[in-house]
């Protein structure tokens, strides 16, 4: 991992936990596999964002390694096919990564159907009492409808957030069935009927070839003027250029915390929209939260010391579907 | 009530449901007493913002009048010592009202501690990916500490919606026992206390005499460096000035739905400043949400008719310490 990395993730404490499990040079991080010190005596590697590839040539110098703690979410940018070939184990710390996306996404809704932040901009510009009703008539969070797109982590995770209130929740996931939707307390619909009647859509599906533009210019159409779209997911789920002109018209709201391309380029009429509120990928674990991740990774490598199962495995199968 | 109000709590589906109960003239609407038809025939009335004060000379005309339920929050402003001298009944529509004050709080506390307007605005001003972590150093939602003012219905409906996130939950109240705060999962501590350790302190005790500028020069200065102040109580529960001068230094945010006075001065910092999120009054039930306190009253009035007590029975004791 990058050492910005290993600092936020493995303070003194960490490590400290980490060495009554394992033997570790805790000055050492390794930022690509050529400079690990004595590479067939390693049998765990823990890694996280920044971490380079593991491929063939990395594997065949680790001969002894066994499993991979993955201090981060997606292990797509460094599990190689020549991996899972080799029977390696692999653990990931999404569901831990899971919660502060679930928890931006939540408050974004709250706040979307509410017309916080336009109405505050309203304010600000005029600074006198207005009938914000006016505004937006019927707004608010009562008896909205939010569809989700995803059961993924995230999307449970949001959908579990959303009980305490007075929402109806669709989910659209072709990998979910209706009874397991229904157990989890919401309705599974088709992704264009969802966008018909849905106060708010938000994205969580993963970035797939057959999830590239998922939203594209005739989905984005079928949202309800008035609606807004979240997407805390990826940016290449939308299709930019469509939702910058639904935005532009003002008949679409947005809460955008990841956009295609990252870092929009500086003309993007995103940045100052009223009714969009754009963050540059902020919703995951950041700060304070990545000590939910560092808990994660310590507890899965306590695990395997003790001779136990992953409890946050990672399956080949599974990363055809996920993120 | 004002028409506008009459307009937008009683349309037609729940003036329907109402007249299944009572008799009334649905065209009808009294926004001050003088102008009702046959007062004395009037045993129930049913109020809301706009409501003229429930005086002698109003009581002396409706000699038949037992009841009142207010499809509003508090009825300081009509329910007189009159009424509770003759014994009028009184019903609340507040916890209904309390529900969208919480959720806008909820929000606010998971949007503050991930500094998501700020981060916003710094993307707009750089339009480049910086290190954000750097400018708010361990922000985040994960084990902060939330010190919430006032166990009242919204302070307590927050605590509720708190319980799914990886905050301890300090509470301030001179009305609660220790016991009972731990029997809602926080803990009792003095103000003073609470705001010299608390990540986010959100106001929810009422105007009172003894609440009055409850966070003076003196309390904001105990709050942490980066604390963030959440007021959807009143304005009058803070020093506007002094708060105004916390929050231009950038020592503390602020999250603000109340100020004193309600439409600051135009020439308020408080409308700009990038650590200040300033909403005009829209925690409480606005749009769709005065559904929700339409049908809290018609509940009220179908146990009034069916000889049941009101569920948000007010008193004239409790009215000392309540909003
Ligand atoms: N903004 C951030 O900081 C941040 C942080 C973490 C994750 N994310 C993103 O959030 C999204 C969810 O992450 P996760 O870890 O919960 O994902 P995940 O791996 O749990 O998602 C897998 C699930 O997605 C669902 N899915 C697959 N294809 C789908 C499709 N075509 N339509 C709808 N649903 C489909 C399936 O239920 C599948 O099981 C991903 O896009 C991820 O990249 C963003
Ligand atoms: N922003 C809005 O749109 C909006 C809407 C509704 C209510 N409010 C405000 O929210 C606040 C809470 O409203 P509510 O209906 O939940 O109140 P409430 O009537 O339930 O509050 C009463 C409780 O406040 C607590 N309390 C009394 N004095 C206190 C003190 N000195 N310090 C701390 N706690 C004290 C006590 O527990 C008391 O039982 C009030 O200020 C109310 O005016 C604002």
């Amino acid at each position: 991992m990058g050492r910005r990395h290993r600092d936020a993730l493995f303070p003194r404490a960490a490590i400290d936990r980490l060495t009554r499990h394992v033997d570790i040079d805790p000055r050492f991080v390794a930022e690509t596999f050529e400079t690990v010190p004595e590479p067939a005596a390693v049998e765990l590697l823990i890694t996280s964002w920044g971490c380079a590839p593991l491929d063939a040539a990395a594997l065949a110098r680790m001969s002894g390694l066994k499993a991979v703690v993955h201090a981060a979410g997606s292990v797509k940018h460094h599990v190689t096919e020549a991996c899972w070939d080799r029977d390696i184990r692999v653990s990931t710390a999404a569901a831990a990564n899971a919660v502060p996306v679930a928890e931006y996404t939540l408050a974004a809704i709250l706040f979307a159907n509410k017309r916080v932040r336009e109405i505050s901009g309203l304010y600000r510009e005029h600074r006198e009492a207005l009938d914000w009703a006016a505004y937006y008539p019927g707004f608010g969070n009562y008896r909205r409808t939010i569809g989700l797109v995803g059961a993924s982590l995230v999307g449970r995770r949001v959908l579990e957030l959303l009980r305490p209130h007075d929402f109806d929740v669709l989910l659209a996931d072709p990998h979910l069935d209706p009874a397991e939707a229904r157990s989890m307390g919401a309705r599974l619909v088709g992704l264009d009927e969802m966008l018909a009647v849905c106060d708010v859509v938000s994205l969580h599906a993963p970035a797939l070839p057959e999830t590239h533009h998922l939203l594209d210019a005739r989905r984005l159409s079928l949202l309800r003027d008035g609606a807004t779209l979240v997407n805390t997911g990826r940016g290449s789920l939308v299709d930019t250029d469509a939702l910058t002109a639904e935005a532009s018209s003002g008949r679409v709201h947005a809460v955008l915390d990841v956009t295609e391309p990252e870092v929009l380029p500086a003309t993007s009429p995103l940045y100052s929209l009223p009714n969009v509120l754009l963050t540059p990928h902020i919703a995951g674990s950041l700060g304070g939260e990545l000590q939910r991740i560092t808990r994660s990774a310590l507890e899965e490598v306590e695990r395997y010391c003790a001779g136990e199962e992953f409890a946050h495995a990672v399956t080949r199968a599974a990363l055809t579907t996920s993120a």
